[in-house]
């Protein structure tokens, strides 16, 4: 039997770890040269696959590959693109046939695991003999089925360390200057990342998730109690809270409730209520990408089980498992935490997020439990530096050198 | 002669940094036990000095000072406070009177040299035997006479690797998605912090000053060239860039030139005028209080000379040197950079603000030159990581128990 290429890609927003995760598919499928034939990537995810730009990573510098470990961004781009038509999966399996794909790697989120099931079913429906695994990649957290989805650890660890340190910094000022410090992280839906900052272990710290409608009346007093108590306040917000009538506080189509435009993101928004309300000086943040692409601070623990998981794909894939996602399965023996690798159909996946569980939010709903502390204290562990030159890490770019292409142009609708 | 006491203090808005000075002032402080006696500390800078609210440094644990290298915050606390009158000052000096101080050592930035100065210009004309020394802090990096400012170097560590990440972030992104990244930094009235960003080494960059007024046309046509090469574009823009009329984008007030309320900072007006001229989505960071505070990646260099300038105040004091500053200068030797510690009068110093100079700033305004990064370069250079524990640093929390009052109760005007 003619030995197959596989095909990996990356999807949706990315995280410090998704390279980690492609370092171990790569790393692994390169160890097994007498099973497979060519390892391919996707340029820019499946649009990249669907305009047939299919980058040769066999003709990368091993040195490269293995700092792939140590870099954030995705290496090979990503893509927000859901498969349209029965046209793009015509294109996709004419592809995958042309260049001799055999195993289908794509590694992303909730829309990405249902891209992976609908290539998996096409594969099934048609007889095209290939071994389709999705590899879970979010920082929000919210894939059903395993205990974490990398990305989430690091922003988990970047939150708790934003949080413990800028605290220090007001909490050295408050006497005479700023009282509220307002600091917005990612999460449109799921408050994962805002219960992260828990960890910091700061206790002027108010939480605010988009699984608990904000009630004003009760954060103003709960701000008062933490300025009175220990001089200051922290607030770590999502960006996906909500109100009282369930809508965005800050909505997308950037038009706050009043028509005005909105320029602002949350923090913003609550730090202009709060000093109008409270009076007293507000600073606020919102690092946007800067907590995603963080690999400079990135968590041991998130960093090594990307890497596993991409290494797992291949060893699956190569015993014939196909349509499944991975999953990572929490073990606590002897006190020691450790994950165990299993997998999940992928119909069982797609589509579903995730949400905090009720035992995790705190009754006043503006603060998580111990027991949300205790499932996230052992995401955080360890540190997983870069190398560093001249003052700066050394994060590889990759030639990304794309193979001939053989079909005619494919043009997306 | 009766030994006396030192008093040390932190003014302004603190650094990633400035408990590494404390920590140099301390430590030598207490190898000159033969000729100093206690070693104390003013509870939130000056504000505590007036309030009799000293800090007894002699009762905290050793190994808590020699942490205090690798602590973000103020560990006792800074202030922003101006003194007001000959009431102020007559206050103080009953404080160092009745308290035996014979030392002061003020840490902070151009108002707080300014404060330095008055006290040192009132012990001299008052008789009073008091060695005073400022010793520079500030992120702006607008303190004259000295190559750096200590808490620069960390911040432009943490610009530079922010930009790096971010934009890694964005470019693997940019195919499908994202093409403009803002990122707002602090700088009111300098763009040192602004500039550093160009350290990232990223080309597709673009810098606003608050030494140039902003042009928004050529700002749009350079955006839509760094697309077009590219695919995407950074933008790190000062939190202090001014118009074309020399006003504040942003102003202090929270109004904006329309009579709006403004409820963001720089970085989402920005993000709003660019989205709406060039149609392209646009995100945008500001990261406040966690550039400054973010000790988990300050620079080697940085905290080093943080920590010598400390050491520093100590010797000169004792060998009778009054009524300075401390600065750092930039000696190159064989192509290796070191910087000699000397002094310069404080009232050569106080109410001087130095911005970036012409020659730093490149021709179409709109990003910085090879000399700006040579002279930016060396200040990032090392890594100096705290310790950790359980995924977050282990930060000191000092004692800081407070002297028993001597004095009656001052009211602060």
């Amino acid at each position: 039997m003619k030995k197959k290429n596989i095909l990996y890609a990356q999807s949706g927003g990315v995280t410090s770890v998704i390279n980690a995760t492609a370092c171990g598919v790569i790393s692994s499928a390169l160890k097994n040269k007498d099973k497979i034939n060519k390892i391919l990537a996707g340029r820019n995810g499946i649009i990249g696959i669907l305009k047939e730009e299919l980058c040769n990573i066999n003709l990368e510098n091993i040195d490269d590959i293995n700092n792939l470990k140590y870099t954030p961004g995705g290496a090979f781009g990503s893509c927000r693109y859901k498969l349209r038509s029965k046209r793009d999966l015509e294109r996709l399996f004419k592809i995958f046939k042309t260049h001799n794909v055999g195993y289908f790697m794509y590694n992303g989120g909730g829309d990405s695991q249902d891209t992976t099931n609908k290539i998996h079913e096409y594969a099934k429906s048609n007889n095209y003999d290939l071994k389709c695994i999705g590899i879970p990649k979010t920082i929000d957290n919210d894939l059903p089925h395993t205990d974490f989805c990398p990305g989430f650890g690091s922003v988990a660890k970047y939150t708790a360390i934003a949080t413990l340190e800028a605290s220090m910094d007001i909490k050295s000022m408050c006497a005479s200057s700023t009282k509220v410090f307002i600091y917005e992280v990612m999460g449109r839906h799921t408050g994962w990342i805002a219960a992260s900052s828990k960890l910091s272990k700061i206790t002027a710290l108010i939480i605010l998730l988009p699984e608990v409608p904000l009630d004003l009346h009760a954060l103003f007093k709960e701000i008062k109690q933490k300025i009175l108590k220990f001089g200051y306040c922290s607030i770590v917000v999502s960006e996906g809270v909500k109100d009282q009538n369930n809508k965005f506080l800050v909505d997308s189509d950037n038009v706050d409730s009043f028509g005005h435009l909105q320029l602002g993101g949350v923090a913003p928004k609550l730090a202009s209520i709060i000093k109008e309300k409270i009076k007293v000086k507000v600073h606020w943040a919102v690092s946007d990408y800067l907590q995603r692409s963080a690999r400079h601070i990135s968590s041991k623990v998130d960093v090594t089980q990307a890497y596993k998981l991409g290494q797992k794909s291949i060893s699956l894939a190569l015993n014939n498992v196909s349509g499944v996602m991975l999953t990572l399965n929490r073990k606590i023996l002897h006190n020691k935490i450790s994950w165990k690798i299993q997998h999940t159909p992928l119909d069982k996946v797609a589509n579903i997020e995730k949400t905090l569980p009720s035992q995790f939010i705190s009754s006043n709903g503006m603060n998580v439990t111990h027991r949300c502390e205790e499932y996230l204290l052992p995401l955080i562990n360890g540190e997983s530096y870069p190398k560093y030159h001249q003052g700066l890490p050394t994060y590889t770019t990759l030639k990304n050198k794309i193979l001939t292409k053989k079909l005619p142009y494919y043009r997306l609708k």
